[in-house]
């Protein structure tokens, strides 16, 4: 299949080009997010000061904007970076954590889709579906609204439309779309439910394929689905070798996988079905 | 012995419920706490802008207050959720970090108790005689005070009665009372102290615990002595598996011990002794 | 060889001795260098508010500021605990991460230079370039400037001399030298570069060899030597145990060697060449 390919194709050009992404993200999972990064084989940079979020958007390769733990001092800075590289021509992939839990969190992530055009927005059915415009109840950050079957591409549709660019529904299956092609990701385990910080590592892998797609010509969407079947995948080979011991040996494992994994992996192990 | 048997029950609770946990707590340590919450069944959320946290707070099945990084943005934030979540009737959790310590924590630690009604507060002995006002010494955020033979009840009993809440002593041998039951503990390990985040993420379970008991009709002295129980429990079980390794491998199977803990490992190696 | 063996004894006065370390540091890898010294046999603790900054730095054994993600509240508290730490006489290390990437990087390692004075900085080649007033290019945070032979050593000596302080470079070899004497350190694994704040936790533990060193009488020049081959051993000892596993695996085993790291280890592991 040719996502696969591609995506295999686009993992070897994160490693061999090693794109400098930067990070404006929560202090919960922050640390995850640069060790995935730097585990795929991309450069991370944190930087949400206000004088310097923008110089530092401009000059990487891609930005990635999370909004875990929002405060005033950084959404300015989301935005201000997020403009800087829109300037640039860097891409921009947005993670709206728990939008739809908090009027906050509504707020921001509306103003940041006023302000700043994305390439990629990635969240789980709850926030996608509150990206879309759809109703939905979000219980805390995690996913509420349970992922059915049609709902999922349906919200990541919309999203898609609305933003504009490639949104990505992940859950049980993941739902990648940029409005006009559709991927489903077959990959993944439960247990990545039970670690925090895996929604966030995977918008962050999303911005290192970002990154690297964007030098090397390739598309976001193949971009999106590539970081995706990454996590998935190494979800599944973390569950085999420390799923047995508990979250904390699997989310060693799944730092490990992600770190070793490979073209070859990619492209045997992943499971798309183009929809 | 009941307090063991409702400590387990309780347990089961927390995983059958899956509470929604809201903690505003330090940057060190936060990721700790959200993955031990996630680990022990509970769902975590962290929001500390005073633009969400009253919200949020309010919306919760309980929220942990954790002082370990101050700034005033949150001191704030801390107050205002504190209050939302008193109105509410959701349980709040106080960890007072390295109370004792400096001036701004002292002031801080009480300003909380002033302004907001807590269910638990727990701390090693320097921080909950410091909540106490007996005369103490705190070495940085740990535990300057040795725990003397009934130092840590005395303490723990002013504080009680202080606060009109739970109050939980941890350190080589754990004090829970309410003022009235008093339940020493005796699992644990020494490794704990020389990870970081044991102390943050034994309050972080103990809103977990609490937040179950409230949906639960079970009491917040149960819930104190369920969570103290189940680090300490942990902590032993980590210890046998891996403390040998080094406190790297020691920490991720505390965080494994956690995760697969059920009913019956409670009721099976609790060791609580009523007072 | 004389360094090595004041290097394996002041290991030794670490762990007798725990000082407290007071870390001003990002929030990326804080939770890190709060293990890192714990592992070390220090004690470590996080405050940054300028309502505490200054009076913890006073009665703490040592002082790190790490300038890895900057803001306008933390930078006012790097300035006050600084000047208050050189007053009571305590020793103040600076990790200028990132020195050289951004305009507000620069000029806050610049006015830090100006305003309080360091016993140890350290960092990577391109950094300590930056400090000594050299051309430079920095991409993000990594090492841009390549370790070639003698540069290294350039860049630290006048480092060294323009803050008359020790200056350490770390890279493939690492450097150390007060300006009179130099050692090189042939430590360490090119995996340390794939796991974020190894760096960052390599500074914090000159925080608390810096901080032994104080109270025993050591010089500084020991203890960057101390910590920098402390963090590279732990490394090669990491890697056979568990590079073949991935970036996951290796840090854990890195936190465990540094926890298990004793005089001995350190005597016979250690890799010093004076220049």
């Amino acid at each position: 299949m040719q996502i696969k390919e591609e995506a295999g194709t686009l993992l070897a050009e994160v490693r061999e080009r090693s794109p400098l992404i930067h990070n404006i993200t929560n202090y919960v999972t922050v640390n995850d997010c640069a060790n995935a990064v730097l585990a795929i084989g991309a450069s991370p940079i944190m930087a949400d000061d206000i004088n310097e979020a923008g110089e530092v958007a401009s000059v990487s390769a891609a930005l990635v904007i999370n909004i875990g733990t929002l405060n005033h001092r950084t959404i300015d800075s989301m935005i201000l970076a997020g403009k800087r590289a829109n300037r640039a021509g860097v891409p921009v992939v947005l993670d709206p954590v728990g939008a739809g839990a908090s009027v906050l969190r509504n707020e921001t992530t509306e103003m940041l889709l006023g302000e700043v055009k994305f390439s990629v927005v990635r969240g789980n059915l709850s926030e996608i579906a509150f990206v879309a415009g759809m109703e939905t109840e979000t219980k805390g950050v995690d996913s509420a609204v349970k992922s059915r079957d049609g709902l999922d591409v349906l919200a990541a549709k919309k999203a898609a439309q609305r933003c504009g660019c490639v949104a990505a529904v992940t859950g049980e299956v993941d739902v990648i779309t940029d409005g006009n092609r559709t991927v489903k990701i077959y990959n993944g385990h439960p247990m990545l439910s039970r670690v925090t910080g895996t929604g966030c590592m995977t918008t962050a892998l999303t911005g290192a394929f970002a990154g690297a797609a964007s030098q090397a010509g390739a598309d976001y969407f193949t971009a999106a689905a590539a970081a995706v079947a990454a996590m998935g995948i190494a979800g599944e080979i973390a569950w085999e070798r420390a799923g047995h011991l508990g979250t904390g040996s699997f989310r060693v494992a799944l730092m490990d996988a992600l770190s070793v994994m490979d073209e070859k992996t990619m492209k045997e192990m992943a499971r798309f079905e183009e929809v």
